[in-house]
């Protein structure tokens, strides 16, 4: 973001439909040496982020993959392999493919696993940013699994106890099907607040609430233009869930991520994620028409308990999301003006079309 | 607690060798019908979480198993069946039965079938009171596995957005296996405070920090003496994990808590709980000992990182643990004089030898 653009009067943004918005990436990520399928995969999960609200892992991160493949730690044209395959699980290989493809693979893999003895796991090595984990965990619910996703990266969250970045704000996503209110998709940070919204409110400047990060120094700050740090939910909670994480993928898949960056090495400079999918077949285990009556009177015995404020809703985890993706389906996908002029340069510099920003009646 | 008790000045406790404390429980239980098998696993589950300070989860508990049993909820004499097993997977019916009964099941199963295809899966369906996770994915990590153990339970904590009990503060524990510096396990609940740590608060009375609980009218409280329903770790995150945890154990087993107890219904208001443990075989998937030495290295690692501030230390999960059962392994456990009167009770009750308080030397 510019000095300039923050400083001076925001121009508007712009309203896209959705299909438009997923043509031309899958256009730009094509042109930038993938094949159409794997393409098409990138296009659709950062898309998809934007219907759901998730902005900040839809395509404002078009830029950044691409410096990725630029620097080559992005391959566009990965040659992904399962390393080791057992009757529920597999070890994918997943040579610096993009996040969205190494991930949907894994996530496939596990659910094909599950369908036959009733859970699959899938690890993933050196994969890159794993985008929204909940686009992976609905897709697999949606075909009858509970499905949890993990991924690990840079260090970028307090560990408890310190004033330096330790662990990453590593996601976890957990899903399971659902009747007529629809699956429920919990996809969260370790952190209070995700980075992405620590870098909007430093953006914005103000106050932030105290305990939600720390500044360059490793001092506490509730000052947002300062602050740099995220701290973890639950202190020691959060960060220990993230420490378990690296653990459950990186290490796992011999891929180290946290104590390569945190030494300096020149590995531990280059994006990487690892990542890891878990499904449960739940036809397996019981009747899946009575889950999903089930996950739905779990849902309305919640929503009837008694709320905390008049002015607050009783919310379930992929809730908000699920309405914002009803508005945004229907009337397309906000832009702010600055992501669209990076898409602009990205069109320009790549040839390829940018696309126009009318949104649907 | 009696008000007596409290009002009055405290007697001094006693300190207990382990070994005395694991007989006598073991003997308690076997006297109260479980076999010699059980009873001795129910024992080393409670003292275990005492000698590592997870006090709340200790020989505290054997009142309150002994009730269960009593009014029915706990079978001593289970008949534990396999319901559903595929290569990868087992659901376990555990007949009400004692919860470390089931879950050390449980916990064999996920690593038996781990170790034969990668990953193994254990669902229990109605067991009671779990006790400390940590003991079950400790056992595993010791024998190779990183292993996932979770619990669903009675609604006590609230949910992020009402002012009544909604969900449980379902534990969640994690344990990967290490090396010179010894496994990681960590065990938390899903609030802010265990219920352990607030009934604790409530009863000494003083100020406890804002977000911690809210009083029985559902109102955010300071003041420890009306603290009743705790708070979700993360608002949404936490609640959001318990409800989800309510899903891959409960509904995945049939036998939903939530919905039944916030219905009143007569099975809700039974005491029960189901539970989930997962083993991941690490061997299968890289080179354990250089898994280990990984774990170690990120240890060392982030040990290594500035602290926040000179008078904190940057601890792993299960590190406090860890120490604290050294200790007490060379020094015997500290019981309050009120453990040691309600275990009196029970011995006289009974008609089992009370152990003598006698600490090693």
């Amino acid at each position: 973001m510019s000095e300039a653009r923050e400083a001076g009067a925001a121009p508007a943004g712009a309203v896209v439909v959705d299909d438009t918005l997923r043509r031309f990436a899958a256009a730009v990520f094509a042109r930038a040496g993938m094949s159409a399928a794997h393409a098409e995969t990138v296009a659709d999960a950062l898309v998809w982020a934007n219907l759901r609200g998730i902005d900040s892992h839809g395509v404002t991160r078009i830029p950044r993959y691409l410096e990725m493949i630029d620097v080559g730690d992005l391959d566009p044209r990965p040659a992904l392999v399962v390393r080791v395959e057992t009757p529920a699980s597999v070890l994918i290989e997943a040579d610096r493919a993009a996040g969205p493809v190494a991930m949907t693979f894994a996530m496939g893999s596990a659910v094909r696993k599950a369908k036959a003895v009733g859970v699959g796991l899938a690890l993933v090595r050196a994969t890159t940013h794993t985008a929204a984990l909940g686009y992976y965990t609905l897709t697999a619910a949606h075909d009858g699994m509970a499905a949890i996703a993990l991924a690990g990266s840079v260090p970028m969250m307090a560990y408890h106890g310190a004033r330096a970045a330790g662990v990453s704000t590593s996601p976890i996503s957990i899903a399971v099907p659902g009747g007529a209110r629809g699956p429920l998709v919990l996809d969260m940070a370790t952190s209070i607040v995700s980075m992405g919204k620590l870098i909007r409110a430093r953006q914005i400047g103000g106050a932030i609430p105290e305990g939600w990060a720390l500044d360059d120094h490793g001092h506490p700050t509730t000052d947002a233009r300062t602050a740099a740090i995220p701290l973890p939910v639950g202190g020691p909670k959060g960060s220990g869930l993230s420490l378990m994480i690296e653990c459950l993928t990186s290490l796992m898949v011999a891929n180290p991520i946290l104590a390569e960056a945190l030494s300096g090495t020149a590995e531990g400079h280059r994006h990487k994620q690892n990542g890891l999918a878990l499904a449960i077949d739940v036809a397996r285990f019981c009747d899946p028409a009575s889950f999903r009556d089930q996950v739905d009177r779990l849902i309305a015995t919640l929503k009837a308990l008694p709320r905390a404020h008049d002015d607050v809703e009783i919310l379930m985890p992929g809730e908000r999301a699920r309405r914002t993706l009803e508005q945004r389906s229907r009337n397309g996908i906000p832009l702010p003006r600055s992501v669209m002029d990076e898409l602009g340069a990205v069109a320009a510099r790549l040839g390829v079309a940018m696309f126009s920003a009318s949104a649907r009646a």
